[in-house]
């Protein structure tokens, strides 16, 4: 069951799915947000919170994407991993298209509520980016060098990749 | 050598330290972005982009914070993590005042240059959290029940712990 979720008024573009305000506990203040065990995620001016999602077996950061209530809601409700994604403004189970379901063991939030970590289980084909890797988080950059337009990415190579033919599908 | 950069004209409120712009590489197309060499982070509105910072032994998520293109120049130059203080509005060297600094083994970006990964080793007494647990995740939310006001956040009792009198410390 999904829980209900209001929407604020005035929100210039309120569309199904895309609730602004949730029915988690209020905000206390600093200290109770990050002493207490009361769940009062922050939603940004969007209506997001960002989510970190890592391999529940090696701890790997596989991708980042944002989160509003519903997503949040549905996320807690079914122990499958959704998000709003902010290029198609939709809700979004991850691997509704490609079969790469995040299956969530473990949802952790930080101390002033305002991140949200899952520990996931990766279904179909065990790639988590829609470039075809397995972690979004295929390139590097070189440290100890002037910042600039001059910095050169450095792909990891031994990251299992999926081949460039099908590396592209969407999700 | 910190690299140069400027601010955007009519910026309501630019203030040293807190550059809207950068001299990182212009952002190509989509498939440049993704499948290039070229460092091209994206900045949101605020001039800020998220940072998760992971333990470069056990790979544990240490936290989450945003910089800016100031802070990520000197990340890069330096090795150390710097970062924005969205409450502070102030560029912020992790553990200039706790010890608790952040030494950068490896920064990543992920596909579409809008999330950075810092693998770190953590300095001082092994505490990445200003409420003193070793990371900002120290709580969890329990799954496969209805969302709301209802759900109770279960503490790590587990992870390490510096004593409540010295929590609260600032950084």
């Amino acid at each position: 069951m999904i829980g209900v979720f209001g929407v604020i008024p005035g929100d210039d573009a309120p569309s199904e799915g895309a609730p602004m305000t949730s029915t988690f506990a209020p905000r206390g203040d600093h200290d109770a947000v990050e002493t207490g065990t009361d769940f009062a995620p922050l939603f940004d001016a969007n209506g997001l919170i960002v989510a970190i999602a890592t391999d529940a077996g090696s701890g790997e950061v596989l991708m980042v994407a944002y989160m509003n209530a519903e997503a949040l809601a549905r996320t807690i409700e079914t122990g499958q991993a959704w998000f709003w994604s902010r290029s198609r403004k939709k809700l979004w189970r991850k691997g509704e298209e490609s079969g790469n379901t995040l299956t969530v063991t473990e949802l952790r939030v930080d101390c002033d509520q305002d991140a949200l970590l899952l520990k996931v289980r990766l279904a179909g084909d065990g790639v988590a980016c829609h470039r075809g890797y397995r972690s979004c988080f295929y390139r590097s950059v070189p440290l100890g060098r002037v910042a600039g337009s001059g910095n050169e990415l450095v792909f990891d190579r031994a990251m299992p990749h999926r081949p460039p033919a099908t590396a592209g599908s969407a999700d």
